[in-house]
């Protein structure tokens, strides 16, 4: 073994040397796009499945799971693969499967969810692969000790698995019913039981038990919330029957199929929404009398650590008014609304409250009511409503029936709550306190709210914290570090790498990528711009330039992570003799509310203006031939790329547009909604927004690529605006990705590519 | 009014002189293009309308309606449409009509099915639109004599009328219903009878009653066939039930829904078709009795002229065995089976017997057996049928059961029958016999077969033969007379022009086109090739060529008609630059059988073979750039077009496919069996034609298009290929016409050809 990885070292030191000496390697897009054959060895590496069991970091692999230990670093082989087959294939189960269960190959998917006992859990199947199971393997007996089986209807597999660590019990959705399954006491296999009512394949469709709802808006992701020590569980029902169908179709068929799919458009009726406790220990069910109106969004389900209450936000259809409000968990009854938010514009919940693990009378909140999303400290102790209304700092206004105590303030957000330090009485958290274009963790003291760094105060981290909240597993990237991973310590300054990507373009000759602020158009705001500049820069040449651009809310194109978390096909148009241009205008993420919501109701208008300061700075560079710019972009990108190409015929000469929207009525209630309110209520907003109505202006060479089955932004966006294009005698040009839904993933992400690159290629000379 | 005749006349004289003294016009699309706005003046002209009344032929105008006597020549106003509409307001009608008729716009609708009638039959409606009616006029009385409702369901218009002029009833449908209706006593309304059980909303699509059925092959253009003396009416039922629909999508509505379209698919469940015979006296149906397989064909209905008997055609599912069945009128028992046809390859009747106006003994079977279609007399004497079966010239064989003597034979074909001359015991037909490339009449003397031609010996001829078969309205083009209409004498050598079309390109710089013949592959057929070279056409400059091909069987491209039928789009690209070439190959119409099936069961083979020998000329002129070479073609010319770009990928350069067949076993039974028998019993016709198959060879840039809901070629054709040609890595182009079918028609025609003329000048430069 020694000796090849000396002979590997040896071939490698050699291949560096000849590469050094060579020109460097271009880049193809198999390496720069995700799919591409190449497209793993030129990522930055990482470290899949490392996590905490209790307060001990795991490192799993293939064959084997170590463990560091954060306060000495040391490495140790917990269990290893051969053993947890050996167990699987020997040890002894109280009753006899009928189909065996299939091995392991890796064990890169095990959890490990209790800090006191030393089981892994993992999903696996029978050797035939009828059966889905869950396994826990005690990897100090050396044996499984308990299994699942997740009964599933014909043809169908377990999903939305949600396994809870307090009751032992897993519930999971087959189709669209729910399931409970538990380890019983491990002599029979029970039965799981059904939540709901049986769900059958007829009405499959219609009725949705124990999925994510309202379209994953309102930080939805999924459908089932167990409570804290497992004596319910709480879980969405969507009965989506009074939604209108989209006709989507399958021509891979021998006879194309239609498949309708539920796509509530704004405007139109929504699906209805409820919320059910299901106890497993008796096997009832109730459902939060939520009361009228039904056509609301109930979002953000939380327990109170007692498990008497939940707690859940409810916004009304226009999502201009949010309430958290308070259940009782065994009846089901209302017992009070707790806080209650409105804007002008819109509010958006996308947390649940988050109780202190050591005082169950005080949660956090998070909020944007001052502009920033920030937390507040809410006391549950409820004095008589008073229902006074106070003016928030961003234009709302809120009304709050307790004591509130703000925990952090200032022009920057909070991103999300990691977790707590239970004996320091802090919560962490990361934000972008440093900068709009980072995310790092910092840990507030709950008693005065008094912040501290921790960690490395660059780039973008993705981190988890240990059991005791005293360490942290920190993964994260900066401009100049692909990706590093530290074990840090949350109370002292202790940093203790354990991984260090390589860079994956050491061999290739890389454009280099620039970042920089220009004023948006309000004259005011800066706003981050990236800029990639061909290799082999030469200032005095005239090159071509393309504005990649995706425009909408919550996202953001630029940040702190390697390379400016530039795209690889940007890379490889630079490469190709092209300036690649983006910038992140108003409306986009990690800068606050105004700056989010200055499109409400006339989507695209704010967002092109700050494009069109981009371009104008574009322009302003001696090398940009400023007759001779493209735009690209995809989804809301899409919408923008069009949305330029035909307000500014005289900017772009090539636009490529993916999946864009063209009119908002066509999008969904959700989201739609939100920003550009009803077709009904904001005719002249939809009006000016849609693109078919401005389907004469095109000038340029505008490409339209949609994915066949797009259940997001749906064909007739495209269509129409083809359809729109022919009616009014301009020319755009057309191709679809048969088959492929909202983006185009796998193998064929590189055939659009080449597609896409083609078209700048044929055109934008 | 004289006056200002006079002044436009000087104004024309002038901007003649102006013209002559300039350049000519170039062409724009909107000149050449169905659907473009000047189309209409860029086309001949014609007399629309032209017909017998009797022998005496009708001339109908916006206003008035005049007759040409053919005897002399003499034009004389036979009433005007201020009469009609005189007496349509202030007729007195025997009942009250709840909504008054609205006022006839033009008289060029009018027919006149009576000899010895002074009357015009139209159609009309009520003002307020929603009544539909049948009018008859009597010219002479100057009243509305008679007057039907066409009762409809709601929503619904009346279609596929057929009046009987013998009983004057008219049947019609309304959706998928049959009704017949009746003049009665005139004294009340009669509600129209509906024909077959009720065929509810519900089951709208699934049975089809009195429309053409077998998706209009095998000669089918209707669904209702009235007996001779209108004793009864014979009518097609359809039940599609068991047929798969196709999802085509409509995205004209709020949100886009589904159209199911039954589309019975090659190897597929086909639908069901039966005959029923209607009873107007009686209100009774009876179906004939056809028995097992129901899977078959049923086509070319007839009645014998004393009304007893059906004659129908049944050809099997295979395609292969055609039988010509006598039925029993009255009760649907099948009496005689009168005439057999084989042929290992198909058998294809598209013609109903005909009876001899003066012998009720004998008719007239039209088959290609001896290779070409001709005229076969047949006894209605039967012998005892001995199950003969004899061999054929042309590969197959037939089994005779009475005396059969063949009219007409020879090495061209018999188009279609024109009618009798009862007192001269001749039929008159049009056929190939001067050329391929021709239609011209013969008149045939049934006792002795000979026959002599009517009319002139050029071009292609369009007739309607009067009353007595004494004279022809002779409308007709060839190469250089774009519209002529003679009043044609068949007995003697009386020819009267009434009509003749100006040059509609006087003005224009007309490319020059020519027609020549070539070997096709077999090395010794002769091929038709038209080739069009650019205005201004230089011999020693090198001209880029684009082939438009579309090779299918039952179509001819080149015609003697004017320019010998030259296509709009390829004189504009002339007219750019492009040397435009076609040619005829082996498959196509007009040529006989063996011409015709020698591409059975690998459909596209032998036909790109003659294309590739076109080249092969095209590629030995010496001003044809070779590597310019592009190809263009929709429908079985789109399968032709993408089939040479993929089958000879270094011959062309450039290709656009419009609305292609790229896998036969998505196309309709009925033609696609036919050429391609089963993919279950053809598996490697099918695979070796299935252009998903060779996608991966795709070199040049090829785009195609098709009509966002085409019925025909079903939009699987095309995504399925793109969906191909992303999994093997080649980068086609692909547009759609969203709400468009088979073909882009109306104003948009305009459109797409901009569109494809855009594509070769993009990439055939």
């Amino acid at each position: 073994m020694k000796k090849r990885t000396y002979s590997l070292l040896l071939l490698f030191i050699l291949s560096m040397t000849i590469i050094t000496a060579q020109e460097k390697k271009s880049f193809t897009l198999d390496d720069l796009i995700p799919g591409g054959s190449n497209y793993y060895d030129c990522s930055p590496k990482n470290l899949y499945g490392v996590q905490w069991w209790g307060d001990v970091c795991v490192k799993p692999d293939v064959e084997e799971v170590k463990t560091i230990h954060p306060k000495n670093g040391k490495e140790t082989t917990l269990f290893t693969l051969e053993e947890v087959n050996d167990a699987i294939e020997h040890g002894v189960l109280p009753y006899k499967l009928v189909h065996p269960l299939k091995p392991l190959s890796h064990l890169m998917k095990g959890s490990y969810p209790w800090a006191d006992r030393n089981l892994m859990v993992c999903q696996t199947r029978s050797q035939d692969g009828t059966g889905q199971y869950i396994l826990f393997y005690d990897f100090v007996q050396k044996k499984v000790t308990h299994l699942f089986r997740l009964e599933c209807s014909k043809g169908q597999t377990p999903a939305n698995i949600d396994f809870c660590p307090a009751n032992g019990y897993a519930a999971y959705t087959s189709g669209n019913n729910l399931f409970v399954a538990h380890e019983g006491d491990f002599s029979t296999m029970i039965n799981p039981s059904l939540v709901g009512e049986d769900n059958g394949p007829d009405a499959e469709k219609d009725i949705v038990y124990g999925q994510a709802v309202h379209r994953n808006e309102f930080g939805i992701m999924k459908g089932t919330f167990w409570s804290p020590k497992g004596k319910y569980l709480a879980f969405y029902r969507m009965d989506q029957s009074m939604v209108t169908d989209y006709p989507q179709v399958d021509i891979s068929t021998r006879i194309a199929t239609l498949v309708p799919d539920k796509y509530p458009m704004a405007g139109m009726t929504s699906h209805k929404v409820t919320v059910g406790i299901y106890c497993p220990q008796n096997g009832q069910t109730i459902y939060l009398k939520t009361g009228d109106p039904t056509d609301r969004y109930f979002t953000n389900i939380s327990w109170s650590p007692d498990e008497t209450k939940v707690y859940m936000i409810e916004l009304n259809r226009e999502q201009n008014y949010a309430q958290l409000v308070r259940y009782d968990a065994a009846t089901g009854e209302k017992e009070a609304i707790v806080y209650e938010e409105k804007h002008p514009k819109y509010v958006e919940p996308l947390h649940p409250i988050t109780f202190l693990p050591w005082d169950a009378s005080k949660f956090i909140y998070q909020s944007q009511r001052d502009g920033f999303n920030h937390l507040y400290l809410f006391d549950t102790e409820m004095p008589e409503k008073k229902n006074i209304f106070k003016q928030g700092k961003a234009g709302g206004q809120y009304c709050e029936t307790v004591k509130v105590t703000p925990l952090t303030q200032g022009d920057w957000l909070v991103q999300n709550i990691i977790g707590f330090n239970v004996k320091k009485k802090e919560i962490l958290i990361q934000s972008t306190e440093i900068s709009p274009l980072q995310s790092n963790v910092y840990a507030i003291r709950i008693d005065n709210g008094k912040r501290r760094a921790v960690g490395n105060s660059e780039g973008v981290h993705q981190v988890q914290l240990s059991y005791s909240g005293n360490y942290l597993i920190d993964s994260y990237t900066t401009p100049t570090i692909p990706r590093n991973i530290d074990l840090v310590s949350t109370t002292g300054p202790t940093v203790r790498n354990v991984f260090a990507s390589p860079n994956p373009w050491k061999e290739y000759h890389v454009p280099e990528v620039e970042v920089g602020t220009i004023k948006a158009a309000n004259g005011k705001t800066d706003l981050y711009y990236r800029m990639i500049k061909p290799v082999d820069f030469d200032p005095n040449k005239k090159y071509p330039a393309v504005v990649y651009v995706y425009g909408g809310p919550h996202a953001q194109m630029i940040n702190a992570s390697y390379h400016y978390g530039v795209r690889g096909w940007d890379m490889y148009m630079a490469q190709e003799g092209y300036v690649m241009f983006t910038i992140d205008n108003r409306g986009s993420e990690n800068r606050g509310l105004e700056f989010e919501n200055c499109t409400f109701r006339h989507l695209g208008t704010e967002e092109m203006k700050d494009q069109i300061k981009g371009v104008e700075y574009l322009k302003s560079l001696p090398f940009i031939d400023h007759d001779r710019l493209g735009v690209h972009g995809w989804s809301f990108g899409g919408f923008m790329t069009t949305n330029l190409m035909l307000s500014y015929p005289d900017v772009f000469k090539v636009g490529v547009a993916g999946g864009p929207v063209i009119d908002w009525k066509y999008y969904e209630i959700m989201y739609g909604e939100r920003y550009m309110d009803t077709p009904q209520t904001n005719p002249e907003g939809y009006k000016g927004s849609n693109l078919n109505e401005k389907a004469g202006n095109l000038k340029g060479r505008l490409e339209i690529i949609y994915g066949g089955n797009d259940p997001t932004c749906v064909p007739q966006h495209s269509l129409s605006f083809i359809q729109s294009c022919i009616e009014k005698g301009t020319h755009p040009d057309l191709f679809v990705y048969p088959g492929h839904g909202h983006n185009v993933m796998g193998k064929d992400r590189v055939h659009l590519h080449e597609h896409i690159t083609q078209y700048f290629k044929d055109h934008l000379k």
